[in-house]
């Protein structure tokens, strides 16, 4: 388990209760960290995919060496008012309340295949809105990576209902 | 110019009379984003850096495909109270009030060689208060990288004071 033995657990963060999956253990580790990137890698390669779009801010961590290695453009999806031009928002309700997330309006080119990237899969609220963002925006987004599954908290299920196909890396049962 | 001519200019962002200078152009565009982020790795693959260390959010894009092609490990510099671990912080004046930058403790193992990198370089407060805090958790830290440089704003000649190699891709006046 290169991966799964690299990522760090920390009990009630952001809050009393959630067991918080802690990636920057992998990242700061050359072996680790290499092993993801490239695991995603070979899962994406030779794939019709122009545009790889991740959640600020970790997901651009994961989504940028993927979009890079496989030849696709990369797309940052921001927090409201982040980003300086015109922009299209998706509105959400997220455990921690109202959320927008944000994309530049000619980020998108109508048609674009999209691989969308976080770096964890919980109950797949932001990644959810992500893809009707991106969908509202021109592309056509059918799959979506993530380096850890929480697969207790039905974000695969909600994910799939939405036509998406799921790719993690490891799997933690909360 | 593949990289400048393919950089957004914004008038007025994020206050009036600042020009922003958007690389989201450049990072969606397949060619363009290859090509900037080819550069950084021709200039630093085969350099002994250990940890590649790269300024939320933004220089997420640009630090960790650069990291995974050199070899190297990923360290995120976060705004206060982002991490879950136990920090070591920095505290400095920026333009727009007083700002923190936070690593985890065990981020850097003392006397790795840590190339610093961000989007863009205007007055360099963000980077040298990283620098700062990089080499307080005991890191070295020669070597900064960004995709932009504003020579005009004077970053250049400050983090150089520092001893900071500087590595650019783009030139704006201001």
């Amino acid at each position: 388990m290169p991966i799964k033995s690299r990522i760090r657990s920390i009990a009630d963060f952001p809050k009393p209760g959630v067991i918080f999956r802690d990636i920057t253990t992998l990242l700061k580790d050359t072996t680790g960290f290499r092993i993801a990137i490239h695991k995603l890698i070979n899962h994406y390669r030779g794939k019709k995919i122009q545009k790889v779009a991740a959640i600020e801010a970790r997901g651009f961590i994961v989504g940028s060496p993927l979009a890079y290695a496989i030849g696709a453009g990369f797309v940052p999806i921001r927090k409201a008012g982040k980003l300086p031009a015109k922009t299209i928002g998706h509105d959400y309700e997220s455990e921690y309340g109202q959320d927008r997330l944000e994309i530049h309006t000619d980020a998108i080119t109508a048609g674009d295949h999209i691989l969308l990237v976080d770096d964890i899969l919980a109950t797949g609220g932001s990644a959810a809105a992500a893809c009707s963002l991106l969908r509202k925006a021109g592309g056509i987004v059918t799959e979506c990576a993530f380096i850890v599954n929480l697969p207790n908290l039905g974000g695969h299920e909600r994910l799939e209902k939405l036509g998406l196909r799921i790719f993690t890396l490891a799997e933690f049962d909360n």
